[in-house]
């Protein structure tokens, strides 16, 4: 049995993890594929520290080259992260016939159409079980597992960080930037923690599970995203009150011939299973029309879970290779996909919160202003409590279209009874 | 592109489910891997019937044989269920050289030792993952997507028809025999529950996940199967007192070196996200050293969810033979595989309810009896409502020894205080 080869750039968390798992299981492998992987080649910046894995020398290199020429590797595993020089590296790694494996969703959601064109031109794996939902298996759910259904819609929670802050908001009523430090302190939460709160690593996600749910083109730009840093504690309390809970979901749905995509704060009803997944855990929804619903739930990062995935990737390619067949593509875009919903069209609930002065007929002159652009109201709080000199008004909207919802906002935020600008949060689930 | 052309033994619910994918969804194959599946031959003893399916003459046969020896049959899918004929048909399909596709949990899990050996040596694929979940991929979860995880525990609920009945107990407070009616009523129990109630049908599912988990023999007579018609809405009461549900639990789990392998009726805390899993639905826990938790929940059962995952396995096999690779091993029997654990040796919180009367000593009497088996009491409900002349005493220990446990219910049921065979319930995972 000749072992698989592989070269890896990138020797941080994840790097390491990977070596360390193929290090104490890759017997695993051995007795269940009867195939043998090895690593030859590890680049990093940093070839000093002692990573307290016993590799032979001459395995650690500064030059990424040096992985990606060397002409025993096979397989390349890209896990710096990051847009460049990632991407080169990937496209040199492809061009000199290499098998890829990457964890990084930002640079295949914002530039993978060229990576996935060029491993598909040439035959080429490029693995990425990695870059959702940590160790969790959803790309291999959806690729082969749920091959034979059309999907109607593929949504979730798909970044721990903010699920962390939401569940600590949530359960102890602080403030956002309360518990972002925590989880700071905890080490969920990066120190420039823009990409987790602003959902973009959300969309990042989402981007990859919507090419392959519908077989549209990545289509990160055109995911509407909104992140949780504007959230208060207040909304949180008046979602409980209301028998609900905040979540940043992120949302790609087969609406009327169009694909919605879409990752914002959202109320679901506490009673949902969704609701119940808390801390750092992830959890993605596949609806399709065989299977109509399948539910995957874990840790959606860490060291350990993501070289999971990787070395799952790793295992496939190689037993391909050892076996003599071609891996399959690695998305299959579509020539008929369906076109991206523009968020104006997109349908929802809505929660409002309005700031008023505490005078008669202010719930009139909001309500005529939603009336007007056909929002019509389900529920309304409107309760004592001052805030600011003002009084929180909260209403539940059945549903309506956002356009009209941002319209009718942008008049009640207009209006000189309203102190402040309104706060608006989607809701799904609830029965009308 | 030539079609990969099938047989199909069986045309009932899911043969039916199947070949209707194939018509509508088949383009999804021609999309996503280039290759196109076509129905040669199917074999049922009825063939007059119409499916609606508006198959080309000469499709249908009354003989599996016609199906099986077909020269242009590549890959056979046997849904008939039951041990005979099937076993024979799907030997006579690898020894023709045919891949095989089966939902057959009953037998895979009682026989398939000699299947698997078959398929193994002659480099066959022996797809089964509509055998377990329905549709949901979890059988290609632990084979592929879990495959560098050393596995400490697979566990959940894999049987729909015993969910349904124990949610509609708990949610209604009805007998065994209602719930069960109901769910005939409905189509989601058999005339004949047998396989099902008495937790069978779970542990012929458990038997495969557990030989995927752990590289262990197929294992079925050695598993602990205890069914569900003994509970009464009695002890869903105290279940429901205790912050608890109770659910057919079947658990694969490593234990000092060797498997536990059991299904049997469990408490729950209520807030345990596998409590919340209710209805047909199914739910499987997966634990690995690298990925810790990963939860995979859908509709366990059903023509379509089948189908979904008898597609999913011949499309893999169908890639295999266009790309001119190898399937892998169906399951990778391990020579150093553990061995099972005897059920007498598992530790357990247990719950345990006496009919005994109501008279002074009664519990010092039954406390007695545990103590000395060193079976130590954690929570004790005694309550005044009397249940047939006696009074029901509810005791919930810690952890004990399942031979220490049968032992003492057998000296406390002799005592002449004690007026009914005791209630013994295993407990999982709240707070000692």
């Amino acid at each position: 049995m000749k072992p698989i080869k592989i070269g890896i750039i990138g020797f941080g968390t994840v790097g390491t993890a990977v070596v360390r798992l193929l290090q104490e299981n890759g017997w695993l492998l051995r007795e269940r594929l009867g195939l043998e992987l090895q690593v030859k080649k590890i680049a990093d910046l940093d070839i000093s520290s002692d990573r307290g894995l016993g590799l032979p020398p001459g395995t650690l290199t500064s030059s990424a080259a040096e992985v990606i020429q060397d002409p025993e590797v096979q397989v390349v595993v890209e896990l710096i992260g990051g847009l460049r020089p990632a991407k080169d590296f990937i496209l040199q790694a492809l061009r000199a016939g290499k098998h890829v494996v990457t964890a990084n969703k930002a640079l295949l959601a914002e530039e993978g159409q060229e990576l996935f064109q060029e491993a598909q031109q040439r035959g080429l794996a490029l693995g990425f079980e990695a870059s959702v939902a940590g160790g969790g298996p959803i790309i291999r759910a959806l690729r082969e597992g749920l091959l034979a259904n059309r999907i109607k819609a593929v949504y979730g929670i798909l970044n721990g960080t903010t699920n962390y802050i939401l569940t600590k908001m949530s359960s102890e009523g602080v403030e956002y930037e309360e518990a972002l430090r925590e989880a700071q302190r905890l080490g969920y939460a990066e120190a420039d923690p823009t990409l987790d709160v602003q959902g973009i690593d959300s969309a990042h996600k989402l981007t990859l599970l919507a090419s392959l749910a519908f077989g549209i083109p990545l289509s990160f730009q055109e995911v509407y995203t909104e992140g949780i840093s504007h959230l208060s504690p207040l909304d949180i309390a008046f979602a409980s009150e209301l028998g609900m809970k905040i979540k940043l979901l992120a949302v790609a749905k087969l609406t009327e011939g169009q694909v919605e995509l879409r990752v914002h704060p959202t109320m679901l009803p506490q009673k949902q299973p969704i609701s119940q997944v808390d801390g750092v855990l992830n959890a993605i929804y596949v609806e399709g029309d065989a299977m109509p619903q399948c539910l995957l739930q874990g840790p959606g990062a860490g060291g350990s879970p993501t070289a999971s995935a990787v070395v799952s990737d790793l295992a496939s390619i190689a037993h391909t290779i050892h076996t003599g067949g071609r891996p399959a593509r690695a998305i299959s875009f579509s020539p008929t996909a369906p076109s991206i919903r523009p968020i104006q069209e997109v349908e929802s609930l809505y929660y409002f919160r309005f700031s008023a002065l505490d005078r008669p007929g202010v719930l009139s002159k909001i309500a005529g202003v939603l009336g007007a652009k056909n929002i019509s109201i389900w529920t309304v709080i409107q309760k004592g409590r001052k805030v600011g000199g003002a009084v929180p008004l909260v209403l539940l909207t059945h549903k309506a279209k956002e356009q009209n919802v941002r319209q009718a906002l942008k008049e009640i935020d207009a209006l000189p009874v309203v102190t402040k600008k309104s706060t608006l949060i989607r809701v799904e689930g609830p029965e009308e």
